[in-house]
C-alpha cells in the first residue's frame, strides 16, 4: 500500500486531472484516502471536490474551514461553486459568501436560490452575450476582447437591451461567414431554451434529443439568466442511471464504494427491516396451512419452486416497466396495451414451465395430485406475477413514489404470497 | 387512439424532430407505429432510425428495400450510416455500398472495418485540418469556404503532410486570438487522442473526466483517422447504465418496451428456465429435510424468512460491487478491504436482526430451541451473503462473465440453499 500511495504522490506532482484524482480517492478506502487528500494542493481541492461522489464531497467539505473552502471554490464557474458550497451549514455558507466579491456573490446567491435539481441550480451565470443590431466584425473585436471564452462556448446569446433572448449566434458560423453581415441576419431564433425551474430530467433529455452543447436559460418573462453546458448534463445522465440501479437494492445512488462499516451498516439494517416485514407477511400467509406441511411433507421441498418463479417473471416485468415509465414509453394510454401483453406472455409461460416442474414433481414424488396442483399454482402465480409487475410501478408513480425503490419488495411480497396460498391452498382442497 | 395517431400525423408535417419521431415510435404498439412510421418521409427515416432502439432499428431496416435504405442514410454523417448499414444482411449491405460515390462508400467501410463498440466504429470521419505554419487568417479565409462546419467542430485538428495529428486549434481561440499569430505558435499539442481500438466505454469514461466535446481518433502509427464527438457519447453512456439495470432481471438492454408477445415470451422463457434449475436445486437442499419438517412443520413456515433476509443483504452487497466494478473502483488491490467491511457489516446486522426474529419465533411457537436455531441460521446465512456477494462478482469479471447478469441467480442460489441448510440442518441435530 505504501508503495501505491508513493506512486500516487508523483502522479500528483505531475499534475494529474482532478477528474483522475477524484477516481483515485474514490477508489481507495478511507484511511488511505484522507492521507491522499492531504497531498492535494489546496488551489485544486475544488476542482478534485466537484468529479466526488455526495458522500465523500460532504465528509470533505465539513472537513473544511471557511478559508480553506473560499480557495478551494474560488477557481470555479458560478454553477460548480454553488453546487458545492450548498452542502454546507447555512452559518459556514453566509461567511463564505460574505468573503466574495458582491458581483460573485450575488452571481451564486442567485444560483442557490433554484433548487438544485432544476435548470437554475445547474447553470452557470457567466454567459457572453451580443445585441443583434451590431456586424460580425464588431462581434470578432468584442470576442477578441476576451482572453478566453467559458468552457463549452457553441454560440453567443443574443439579447435585447433589457436582456430579453431573442436569438443564438453559433460560433462556426460566425468563422464562415463574412464580416459585414448583421447578427440579426444570421442568428438562429428557435432556440431551444430552459426555464429556470424545469427538472434536470428534463433538461437531460432535451440536451439528448436535440444533440446540444450547450443551451440558454431564460425565466418565465423570457430575461436570460445564464446556460447549462453538456459536460453538467452528463453528470446528470450517469448519475440517474445509476439511481435507479441502486434504488432497485434500496442503496443511494451516490453511495461511497469504501463507506466506513457502521455507515454501511445503518443505511443496509434499513431496508433489512424492511423487508423483514415482508418475509413475515409471506410467513404468516404460510402458517395458515402447517397443518397440511404436517402431513405432507413434500409441499414444503416444492414450494419455493413455486414463489421463485413467480418472483423472477414478476421481477422481469417490473424491471420492463420501470426502465419504459423512465424513458417516458409508458403512459396511461397504453398501460392496457401492456397488461395484456404481459397476461399473455405469463400465461404461454406459465403452461410451458408449469409443464416442466409437473413432471418433475411427479418423477420425484410419484403423486400426480402434487403434479396437477404444482401446475395450477405455477400458472397462477405467473399471470398474478404479470399483473402486479405492470400495475405495481405504474400505481407508485402515480402516488410519486420511487417504483424502482419499493417495487421490487412489494412485487416479491406479493407473488410469495399467492405462489404459498394458490399451491398449500390447493393442496389443503384437494387431499 | 385514432384522435391521437390524427395529432400525432399533423405533428409529423410540422416537421417533429427526429429524436421526437424516434419516442413516439417506441411509446406506441407495434400496429400503431407501422402506421405511423409509413407516415414518415423516406428522406427523414434515416434520422430517426438512429435514435430508436436496435430491436425496433432492426424490425425497420429488414423491411427497406436497397434503395430507400440509400435515400434514408444519405443525409446521414458517414458514422451514423455506418451505425445503421452495419445490421443489414451482407448482400444488401453491399448492394448500398455500390450504389454510393468512391468516396462515401471508402469512408463508411472504413467505420465498418472496426468493431461497432470502438472508437473506430463510433468515429465520424469528416474532419477539418489544418497544418501548423500557416497564420490564423488563412485558417479563417480557408473555413470560410466550408458553407457549414462539421457538427459540434470545437477545434480544428492540426495535421502533417502525411496526416499525423500534431495538435488541435480550438475554435473559440482562433476567435480570440490576433489573425497574424501562426497556428503553431497557439495550438494545443498535449491533446486528448482515442485510438482507433479503444472501446467505447473507455471513450466514454475520458470524455466524462475531461469534460470533452470531441476529441480526435488515431491509428497505431498517429494517423489522423476521425473524430468522436459529444453526442454519440452520451448515447453510449445511457446505453451502458441502462444495460446494468437490465441485464440484472435477464433482459436485453435495449429491448422494445412494446415487443409483441411472441418475442417477449421467448426472450423471458430462458431466463425462466436459468432459474428454475437454481429453484430446482434449492429444492433438493430442502428434500434431505424432509423427515425434519414432517415432525416440526414449524420450520416450513419460518425457513423463506431465513432465505429472504439473506438474498437482500446479499444483493445489496452484490449491487454495490457491480457499481464498483463498473466505475473502476474496485480491483485485486482493495477486494480484501470490502470482504472485511461486508462481513462486519453483516454481523452487526445478523446479530440485530437474528435478535428480532428469534424473539418473533418464540412469540409465535413459544419453543425457545427454535428461537436459537433461527437466529443461528440467520446469522450464518448473512455472514455468507457478505462473502457470496462480494466475491461473485470479482470472479464472474475475471472470468469475463457479465456479473450484473448472471450474479443475482447465482447469490440468491446460495443464501436460499445455505439458509435453509442451516436452518433445517440445525434444527435437525438439535431436536
Amino acid at each position: 500500500a505504501d508503495r501505491r500511495m508513493d506512486q500516487v504522490r508523483r502522479l500528483l506532482r505531475r499534475g494529474l486531472p482532478a477528474a483522475d484524482v477524484a477516481q483515485l480517492l474514490e477508489s481507495i478506502p478511507p484511511r488511505e484516502r484522507d492521507i491522499l487528500w492531504e497531498q492535494v494542493d489546496n488551489l485544486a481541492k475544488g476542482e478534485v471536490l466537484q468529479y466526488l461522489n455526495d458522500d465523500i464531497q460532504t465528509e470533505f467539505l465539513t472537513r473544511m474551514d471557511a478559508s480553506q473552502l473560499l480557495m478551494a471554490t474560488q477557481q470555479l464557474d458560478n454553477d460548480d461553486a454553488a453546487d458545492l458550497l450548498q452542502r454546507l451549514p447555512h452559518n459556514t455558507l453566509e461567511d463564505i459568501l460574505s468573503m466574495m466579491t458582491p458581483e460573485r456573490r450575488a452571481r451564486i446567491e442567485m444560483v442557490l436560490s433554484y433548487p438544485e435539481d432544476t435548470a437554475g441550480g445547474l447553470m452557470d451565470t457567466n454567459t457572453i452575450t451580443i445585441r443583434p443590431d451590431v456586424t460580425l466584425d464588431v462581434v470578432l473585436r468584442y470576442l477578441r476582447r476576451h482572453k478566453r471564452l467559458p468552457e463549452s462556448t457553441d454560440s453567443v446569446l443574443v439579447v435585447t437591451r433589457r436582456n430579453e433572448l431573442i436569438g443564438a449566434l453559433p460560433i462556426n458560423r460566425i468563422l464562415v461567414s463574412a464580416p459585414g453581415i448583421s447578427v440579426r441576419e444570421i442568428m438562429d431564433t428557435d432556440v431551444v431554451t430552459l426555464t429556470a425551474l424545469m427538472h434536470e430530467d428534463d433538461v437531460a433529455s432535451l440536451f439528448e434529443r436535440r444533440d446540444l452543447i450547450s443551451a440558454p436559460v431564460i425565466s418565465a418573462d423570457n430575461r436570460l439568466l445564464g446556460r447549462i453546458t453538456i459536460d453538467d448534463v452528463v453528470d446528470v445522465i450517469r448519475e440517474n442511471s445509476a439511481r435507479t440501479m441502486m434504488s432497485m437494492a434500496g442503496l443511494e445512488d451516490e453511495e461511497d464504494t469504501f463507506a466506513p462499516v457502521l455507515r454501511t451498516s445503518r443505511r443496509r439494517a434499513v431496508w433489512l427491516g424492511i423487508n423483514l416485514v415482508a418475509a413475515t407477511i409471506v410467513s404468516i400467509a404460510i402458517g395458515f396451512f402447517e397443518d397440511t406441511i404436517q402431513q405432507i411433507a413434500a409441499l414444503a421441498v416444492l414450494m419455493p419452486i413455486v414463489s421463485s418463479m413467480g418472483g423472477i417473471a414478476g421481477s422481469q416485468t417490473l424491471t420492463v416497466l420501470i426502465r419504459g415509465l423512465a424513458l417516458g414509453h409508458v403512459s396511461g394510454a397504453n398501460v392496457r396495451w401492456l397488461v395484456v401483453r404481459e397476461l399473455l406472455s405469463g400465461s404461454l409461460n406459465g403452461v410451458l414451465w408449469a409443464g416442466v416442474v409437473a413432471v418433475m414433481a411427479v418423477a420425484r414424488f410419484h403423486d400426480m395430485t402434487l403434479g396437477a396442483i404444482i401446475a395450477m399454482a405455477m400458472i397462477i402465480n405467473l399471470l398474478v406475477a404479470a399483473l402486479a409487475g405492470t400495475l405495481i410501478p405504474v400505481i407508485l408513480k402515480k402516488l410519486s413514489i420511487d417504483p424502482a425503490l419499493s417495487g421490487g419488495v412489494l412485487l416479491t411480497t406479493i407473488t410469495d404470497v399467492v405462489g404459498f396460498v394458490a399451491f398449500l391452498g390447493l393442496a389443503t382442497s384437494l387431499y
